[in-house]
């Protein structure tokens, strides 16, 4: 089944939910149907009734009775006041008030709504005269189509959830009732995804970041501002340190920036006038002077590179900084790492000379491949490239050798990839990576960004082998991205079974009984001594100590239920034998106390 | 000559200084003339007159004359109507308007001023009848004394510089000129005295900070938020590792919060009531949050250690954090890394029971004596107690047991300490460490500070052994305490000469001509194949090569302007011998490449 015919199906099982919904509550109210990844969702103002996942079976009943019965959807247009007389007629306020958008604006009516969705019978350039309808069965609804034939073509369904969601998502309209559902073409897709579904469930890293102790949130602190605990710390860091570790060995040096600044960065930078209202903005109280917190660093960065005069023989200058930016997101979209107010990227910004990409790309693509090749994640990379267009900046030959030394980087990494012709940004094309985690789903994470326009606005400049002042050009570049984002996908690819080179705590010692107490001192002796260098360099061992007198199944319960990726079980035979039992997810299996370190730097 | 003494010295120069100048420009107004360490100053108004260095010797010339002529002090009063006259009768409205401030409000006249400058004849508790005037040959001056007999009684003196000053610090009122001078008993202190200024203008943070390129200030971020260098940021991390690596050994764990709160954090803990109006405020376009950057990290961390349940087993709680506070200071006091607005603490906080206070507060004397002595600072430490005055807050006896065990703590780490009583907070006792750089000068680093507040407010707790709920008691301890403002005193401490260990770029290979470059390959495998691990852990060669085509005593010259503390000298001789020229502020040695790495760890 192709993207079109899933597309058309998930589509009309969105009408059909609406026609059951209406059968069982006949004064409801309908506002948009669309479809969304796997599946659609309805939202529907039934006034004081609430939808729960108690009723999900009955309005699945009367779906699979209107599939069933097999009547066509039958498409037919209607001048445009008909349709707004229809919508009255029938007590449908939110179709009337889109269909009076919509003739009012033609298709820039509802920049909050996916167009596609609405009614719109021609491409809705020009004037609206006339809008399509569908029809099945006695239900009618509004609508652009396509549809499948007949309600028995729609594959197999379940409706998963129902949520609450503002009337075109403003805060200040009505609250509507949002009915999803997933589709698929077979009983066997669906499975699988239910399955992956579960899955996710398990590995929700709001979920696991509560079980592990990895952060918590405070209200007195706000919304979208995780706090982190000592473990959740050692994740940021050791991810930090392994992905500055990665940079460092080409040559990048760390800087520190402050993470405010005066506004005049970012009018200089061009950033005001056009994020200036996603900004959290700072005001002193004891000077007038007009700040922001920063919600990305190159700016800064720039005023380092500029601080003193380069030649072309100090180029690439390579800054590296992990710091922390404020993006002043909406608090209802905020929820666990995923999105964030504040969020701490491992950012960096080579400036260089543009006969010097190539290599710098390479060196970012190699060490982007090493990070999610040793968390076993699969990448690939889209290459975004400018189209024939204008409104780029910056030449047309500096754009052409650019784009040719990005793909020949990718090329040259081995990479799988694709390319997409008009996904540059204005100001430079650039790379983006996609990681697939351990159930499918995959995530953008690192970005190489080509940055040919902030060198010039900054007055950036090197001087030539000739003595001639000369514009770098800036690459941007983030392995991790937001740390706070990465970890959530990292939480939930593993699932929480970190390996034993991130894992907060690493090992764990469980003795059987008290007398073995001088035998531990020996073993925490050795896994003192023990640094792992790989993937991290100068990484000590983490481990504790579980000497309490409880039963041995229980101490075993809780290291697992903790997720240690090491659990080291001490009896008196152990101690006897001078080894010991070492519990991993392989199983366990005895080692002794000479080989311990060697076997540790091998797990 | 002891301290009243040297005050009413300089006191009294200072009304030479305002004699001198008004022989010389008799239209000169008078502001006030206090005495500051080491010597005093005058507030002048000349109008159109600038005074520049150039005058001062024509000043002091004068001084002289008035000096050598030996009139005495006469002190008189008068009723301070009378005084009003006087004032207005000379022209001298800066007078006029502290005597009608004085007469209308008694000593809460002037909050901007030090009180004890002003012509008061009584404590002025009650209301202002007389005030004092003091005479020597025709300058009269409103004072409140007590100065040295006779003129020729004021030891040796010189006027050092002028600054502009606003009238009572406003900057609305009009800007006087504010003449300096040093003033010490005998010639030789004056000279020692002048010879530790010289020095600390060599050694001036600010100009070290620009020639060894540590940081920048770029005016479109703003004043008092500096940005380090690639060179800085080494000095940043490093100390930063340093003072984690201490206390880490003692079971600290790095924790992360982020840099802005939405104020109901400090509402509660009572900061906001008290310093709201020094905070930076920060608006979110998208939400009502009422929010500020934090300007300490304690609210922050008791959020973290109210995450869970704790017990008595679990205490202490010990977290650390280098992360980064804002305080909104005037822009006027902004100048290098001494006053920033944005300060980067060394942050940790204890949560513990009563009786482990001894313990805890060990450890961390332990780290700072470590600290600083591996700097060569000397540390002596305050005790600040509570008096028997009331506003304390906290069981007497809980204040006993505590005070006895910092000082119990003090004394087992063998520090110099003295004790001051009624110089505790409100909230608890504390230790403040004094550090001594090379050329004397004494600055407060360090501070441990008890807290048996904050918790209580939070409403932390944890079980006891007989499960019943208590509230924990805080300790705040940074080591460092603010890293620019420990840089500041570090950079004029070493004068940019940092030891191997923290300098960042720690060797420079020089070479004499292009035969020996395969020789620098393998010097370079050595060095790169050193860690350091004192005192610093995981600390590798940071060394780069010079092998330009210029002359050898050029590269020495730029290396030692750097300021690099080993330099290694390479010619034909030294790649036949198989060794090194190792040139650092000892002197020259040589040394067997074989013997390179063990000789570099122990510079």
């Amino acid at each position: 089944m192709n993207d079109e015919q899933l597309h058309a199906m998930r589509h009309s099982l969105a009408h059909i939910t609406a026609a059951a919904v209406q059968r069982l509550w006949p004064e409801a109210k309908f506002g948009v149907g669309p479809v969304v990844e796997n599946g659609f969702y309805y939202d529907i103002d039934l006034g004081e009734v609430k939808i729960s996942d108690a009723n999900f079976a009955k309005i699945e009943k009367e779906m699979r009775g209107i599939i069933n019965y097999g009547d066509d959807f039958e498409r037919f247009e209607m001048p445009i006041d008909q349709a707004i007389d229809w919508a009255r007629e029938n007590n449908q306020p939110y179709k009337e008030e889109l269909l009076n958008d919509l003739k009012r604006s033609g298709t820039t009516v509802a920049k909050d709504l996916d167009v596609s969705e609405l009614g719109l019978a021609a491409d809705g350039e020009a004037a609206v005269e006339n809008v399509s309808f569908y029809k099945n069965g006695n239900f009618v609804d509004l609508c652009r189509g396509p549809h499948v034939h007949n309600t028995k073509d729609v594959g197999v369904f379940k409706l998963l959830r129902v949520a609450g969601a503002y009337w075109r998502g403003k805060e200040t309209n009505p609250q509507m009732q949002r009915l999803y559902g997933v589709a698929f073409a077979t009983q066997e897709e669906l499975d699988q995804y239910l399955e992956r579904l579960e899955q996710a469930k398990l590995r929700d890293h709001r979920k696991l970041g509560k079980e592990l102790d990895l952060y918590t949130v405070s209200p007195l602190v706000g919304a979208g501002l995780p706090l982190f605990t000592p473990r959740g710390t050692v994740l940021r860091d050791i991810f930090s340190q392994y992905s500055n570790q990665l940079r460092q060995a080409f040559g990048f040096e760390k800087v520190w920036t402050p993470h405010i600044t005066k506004t005049s960065l970012y009018e200089t930078s061009g950033h005001w006038a056009k994020f200036g209202d996603e900004l959290f903005l700072v005001t002193s109280q004891e000077t007038d002077d007009k700040m922001a917190l920063k919600p990305m660093n190159c700016p800064h960065h720039t005023q380092i590179y500029a601080s003193k005069p380069r030649s072309y023989r100090d180029l690439p200058v390579r800054f590296l900084e992990t710091t922390t930016d404020y993006r002043d997101e909406k608090t209802g979209e905020l929820g666990g790492l995923n999105r964030v107010r504040s969020l701490t990227q491992d950012d960096s910004h080579v400036f260089c000379r543009s006969d010097q990409i190539e290599n710098e790309i390479n060196s970012l693509l190699s060490s982007a491949r090493e990070l999610y090749g040793t968390i076993d994640m699969n990448l690939r990379v889209r290459l975004s490239y400018r189209d024939s267009g204008d409104g780029y900046l910056g030449d047309q030959s500096l754009w052409d050798s650019a784009q040719a030394q990005l793909k020949s980087a990718v090329l040259s990494n081995d990479l799988e990839y694709f390319e997409v012709e008009g996904e540059a940004a204005f100001y430079g094309p650039k790379i983006d990576f996609m990681a697939m985690d351990a159930i499918g789903r995959e995530h953008q994470v690192a970005t190489v960004q080509l940055d040919f326009v902030q060198p010039g606005r900054f007055g950036l400049e090197y001087n030539d082998n000739e003595g001639n002042s000369q514009t770098p050009v800036m690459i941007h570049c983030a392995l991790l991205g937001s740390i706070e984002r990465f970890l959530s996908v990292y939480i939930e690819h593993t699932g929480g079974w970190f390996p034993l080179w991130a894992a907060p705590e690493q090992i764990r010692i469980l003795t059987i009984n008290d007398t073995v107490l001088d035998y531990v001192e020996e073993i925490k002796q050795v896994l003192t001594g023990v640094v792992l260098m790989t993937p991290v360099k100068y990484n000590e061992l983490r481990y504790t100590v579980d000497s309490r007198n409880e039963s041995l199944g229980k101490k075993i319960r809780e290291a697992t239920s903790w997720k240690i990726p090491v659990q080291l079980i001490i009896g008196q035979q152990d101690k006897d034998d001078r080894q010991v039992s070492v519990r991993t997810q392989d199983g366990e299996t005895k080692v002794s106390l000479d080989a311990l370190a060697d076997y540790l730097k091998q797990v």
